[in-house]
């Protein structure tokens, strides 16, 4: 049998990983640049396919968001309205069929990485679950009972509300739609807002993890009221500081506070809010996943 | 062919509804008595269905929570640990189906009042979508591409945490386990805690009713950014008053504040937040849905 090639998007906020392969044990090429303009980032997008010298069945995108996932719809593929403003309107995921002459599937970069894990990482055998990105920006996704989550668009659930003390943490939020919402609150760019300096260079007994790990909390225990996961896994830039899970992990048992006394939230915390099982490969190897799912 | 009759109920935490029927048209028993303590509530439920002349297939049951929804489990059909104090661990679906002798589906009351509004209501064609009651409690269910949701359990989304203003409300919340969850801070009891009368008696120009509606908005908000629902139905007691429908539809436009450009949000608020199809007879025809899909 002739092995199958397949190519992956991961178009993020601050980075767009393109890959051709078939899963985790076979990537063949791969490439990481900045996103820039839709122009420059799309373009070279697609000089790195053009210069693969294998035949691909097809091309998956695992897209920051909003983006038009509806494939019935004129405007598929295209960016919708977005913080990153240069990419208000970005005709992406047509682009890319269109100059490459391949089918495109196309989702979320949490539902692609989602997707991803659920495959080979931490969500093989799970049905229900979700995965956060937090970083540039903050999205989730996931599975709820064995699908991808769709709806009226697709979740876009870094600007949930939350509980935001003033008096604590005066910073007003970074969001250009909301302000504090929890993007605008708990991502990269909100931390070196409030502090003044990139997360990455912050100590790690400064305060800024303990509110992170607040704000990161607080809304992991709204994903679990609202969609009872199986496991919810926490990638992207910020969770890169894995001192952050046994932070956030005794917090949300701290605001469930004894309510859902379930075995796995109660003595398996370790085990319910995990890192990816692939790395910085979810989002990458989920745009494969996509791609080989739709084919 | 002869015609098959289910039993109904819906376990509410002010009163339950015990029917007999087949769908809406088709009511043949109805009572409803107060939610008291799980002896006398289950007791007189039993001598509804022991007075039954008809031959029932199964026994539906969409009851408050959280409870065991999981037929594998020891504990099918238990009630977990509840602000409703006295009926922690009651035994309930276990014992109708054991002194009733008839199969028993059980699911929460508001994924049984979404199912019942998908067969016959406001839902009818959806397949991602979202039914809150409001009232006493506070829950949340729906259907996710065409399944209920379950997980790890079940959603609880009244127990969600919202931006709470304590210098505008400064009333702490009145749910026992979390203070100022959705719960806490816009049930019926919160209402009538914070303002010293039932809710129903506040005049149709009072705050509260103001107050009342940003909650609600502030957590359909983040219904709308964690599921992406193509409809959100608002039933329960304090929703009787529907003067808070245009409030609410109105601050949801207000929090998301352009985000989500969709026609459905952007022009038909209206047909997007709406009151149940089935008017107050969501839960229990929900309840008798559950065993016609089980049965």
């Amino acid at each position: 049998m002739t092995k199958k090639w397949y190519g992956g998007i991961e178009a993020g906020g601050t980075k767009f990983v393109c890959a051709v392969g078939s899963g985790p044990d076979d990537i063949l090429y791969e490439e990481r640049f900045p996103t820039t303009t839709p122009e420059e980032t799309i373009g070279r997008t697609l000089e790195f396919f053009r210069n693969v010298d294998v035949p691909l069945e097809g091309i998956g995108i695992a897209s920051f968001g909003p983006i038009d996932v509806n494939p019935a719809s004129d405007t598929f593929g295209y960016i919708l309205k977005t913080p990153k403003l240069q990419w208000i309107d970005a005709d992406f995921g047509q682009a890319i069929q269109r100059e490459l002459g391949l089918p495109v599937a196309i989702d979320t970069d949490v539902n692609g990485a989602a997707l991803g894990e659920w495959k080979w990482g931490a969500a093989q055998g799970l049905d229900t679950f979700l995965y956060f990105t937090i970083g540039t920006g903050i999205g989730g996704g996931g599975m709820v009972r064995g699908n991808l989550m769709h709806g009226l668009l697709h979740p876009e659930m870094g600007h949930m509300r939350l509980p935001h003390d003033r008096q604590r943490d005066p910073f007003e939020g970074a969001c250009p739609f909301h302000g504090d919402c929890f993007e605008g609150l708990a991502s990269g760019p909100a931390m070196e807002a409030r502090w003044g300096v990139p997360a990455e260079t912050l100590p790690t007994n400064h305060p800024a993890w303990e509110l992170e790990a607040d704000y990161i909390a607080l809304a992991m225990v709204n994903a679990i009221c609202t969609i009872s996961p199986q496991r919810i896994i926490l990638g992207g830039g910020v969770m890169s500081n894995l001192a952050l899970f046994p932070l956030i992990q005794q917090k949300v048992k701290h605001y469930l506070n004894g309510y859902l006394q379930l075995p796995t939230i109660i003595d398996d915390m370790d085990g319910y809010i995990v890192p990816p099982g692939l790395g910085n490969q979810s989002g990458v190897l989920g745009a494969i996943a996509l791609t080989q799912v739709a084919a």
